[in-house]
């Protein structure tokens, strides 16, 4: 056995980061101003720890992301125990205990980091934010809209432009396909056709459901256009009521939100894998990254609940830069009452930490727009060397 | 092999907890509150990653809580990646690494969770909050009191009465160890004797040190008098620099925050395996938890550091609870425009999700102080019902 080459002590496991000033900051104070949001609605902030036993995390909703999570042995019970990879699930399951005798409709917010494993192949990040809102309790198109309003206000509060709200509705697909007749065989195809968005396949598996189908997959588009669409072709009656739903939905959302962009896509489910009402997927239109992700599914004991996660840290990287707060050098011997009248009004104090021969000359090193002088503040030039 | 027992979903692993309404609110607006103080003072918001090569994570100052680091290997490059016990070692990297061109004095501060092993037989969280500064560069009393006054300012705008700040020095019982004759075995025996305060061991192992080392050991208390106790006992010059250094550090930190309860413990050394000037631990006088601890070391590459972690969850135990926001029920129908002047003014809107029979018994149900009505608030009876 050859021991393994020192490391650069600078370095980390891929898709885990160090964030550095002034990006940490802002990410933090993001993530708060998403949670206000959230409070100042009546959503109640609960935190679970970053492990649990696998059994508890990886059941149910959990399930989906199993195989991307590290786990560790508790010496103390030796069982294993999972590094969350999405805090969802333990809202679920603190609904469903903790909290089970709350009255409903339960809404909670959360927001923490997750891990995942990842795929050395993909440069995607292993360590995610999450901040997210769970409505629990009813199942109404108003409910869904509320979900999806505080999305929105979320962004509009971080100044994110041009966000998009893609709805999908995945067991309109599944309710659809139950109306038709198909061998286990076709209906893997045919789900995999509607899943690349392959029309020509959708022709060739889709059977007398072919033309309804091509037509729902070239319907995905803006919410008006889309729900015409949906209005118009013929259902059968269980795929109708996900059709109506949606499109009661899609009417809720826009009379809360006006001016909001939506999208529709009707015959949309991968990824959605325990969803049973309207999803949403949040992007910033121009950009690849989604800034969140949520819908309707099943609690633990069954209870009816929606919910959104957004991803502060993607965010962040649509949102405008927040203005840094504005640095002052205070020269030794300055009167206390000075600085701190200074940070009450919002600037960052740099005191000195002993008299300096040129005061200016370091509060131009450590990069302090300001310097006080005489009780006032004085410009100091050449600000901005700091690297 | 026989199955384990389904677990009950509510249960955690020891250690690890649901933090839930109000608490999780607080706990994050605390720690805020703390970023805040050390933001408005110049300290740098930095953010490390949950998990690091253990190479990087558990070298130089990190050492120390190795064993008590969960460990899991990376997929990716099949290295070990270890669950960080403790930030400050990730902040002495960072300032080492990617900081190290930053002019110093550099100040960073930092706010996360950590994981630590925990043993099962003593009851203690497994998870915890840190929230700290690290002042990096220069090694004097002005720099070590600016850490201290900083700590005390954070606890004082989160309303933390009765604060002890509990100074030791480790190097000078190192020092004043250094001016006798001893064998290895008496010298880990009088440690040992040291370290419980067994006066009689102190005695018998302390040689022609011991009536010095028994006087300070009694000397332990508050600053001023330990401090008198140790201007007048003889002591090799070593050990009197480090004495002195000490008496400047008390003397700096009493000018920047009148007042302050200050102890001294002269030769407690316990805890502090790489620290190499004044130490500090936080205490709530009549509480065992400590608060925070901090003190002087050398960061990577040998550079001069001292630093802070608070704990903000054990903080929060301490602070007087923060008020709630106030609920308002906002019956069906009511205007937006109200809803949102509401929240403005700083209430927790909770909006119905359709028609009431009787608004007002939904209000009370949903633990709502008051409810809207035509445009105005009106109090809600019996209100606190909610569990």
């Amino acid at each position: 056995m050859t021991d393994d080459p020192p490391l650069n002590p600078a370095l980390l496991p891929a898709g885990f980061v160090d964030v550095l000033p002034p990006a940490a900051e802002a990410e933090a104070d993001g993530l708060e101003s998403l949670m206000r949001v959230f409070a100042a609605h009546g959503y109640d902030r609960v935190s679970p720890p970053l492990l649990e036993f696998e059994e508890t995390l990886l059941t149910g909703s959990g399930a989906a992301v199993a195989e991307q999570t590290f786990r560790v042995m508790d010496p103390d019970t030796r069982r294993m125990m999972a590094l969350r990879p999405d805090m969802t699930p333990q809202i679920a399951r603190i609904a469903a205990t903790r909290l089970a005798r709350r009255p409903r409709p339960l809404r909670l917010s959360y927001a923490g980091a997750c891990v995942m494993m990842g795929s050395p192949s993909r440069e995607t990040d292993r360590q995610i934010l999450q901040a997210g809102i769970e409505l629990i309790g009813p199942d109404t198109p108003v409910a869904d809209a509320e979900i999806v309003a505080l999305g929105a206000e979320g962004l509009k509060v971080l100044g994110v432009p041009n966000v998009s709200f893609d709805l999908t509705m995945p067991p309109l697909t599944t309710a659809l396909l139950a109306g038709g007749t198909f061998t286990p065989a076709t209906r893997s195809a045919l789900l995999r056709a509607l899943d690349r968005k392959d029309a020509a396949a959708v022709a060739r598996y889709g059977g007398a459901l072919a033309p309804i189908l091509t037509e729902l997959l070239y319907a995905a588009g803006p919410a008006r256009r889309a729900l015409e669409v949906l209005s118009r072709v013929s259902l059968p009656p269980a795929a109708r009521a996900q059709s109506d739903r949606l499109a009661a939905t899609v009417a809720t959302i826009e009379e809360r939100v006006p001016g909001i962009r939506l999208t529709v896509d009707p015959v949309e489910f991968r990824g959605w894998q325990y969803h049973t009402g309207v999803c949403v997927t949040v992007y910033a239109l121009g950009r690849q990254e989604e800034l969140g992700r949520g819908g309707r599914y099943r609690s633990n004991d069954d209870e009816p609940a929606c919910g959104l996660t957004l991803r502060p840290d993607t965010i962040l990287r649509v949102a405008p830069p927040r203005e840094s707060r504005t640095r002052v050098f205070v020269p030794w011997g300055t009167e206390p009452e000075v600085a701190q009248d200074l940070r009450t009004q919002g600037y960052a104090t740099v005191a000195a930490l002993g008299e300096m021969a040129i005061p200016v000359a370091e509060a131009q090193r450590l990069g302090c727009a300001f310097i006080v002088s005489r009780g006032k503040l004085k410009p100091v030039r050449n600000v901005g060397k700091i690297d």
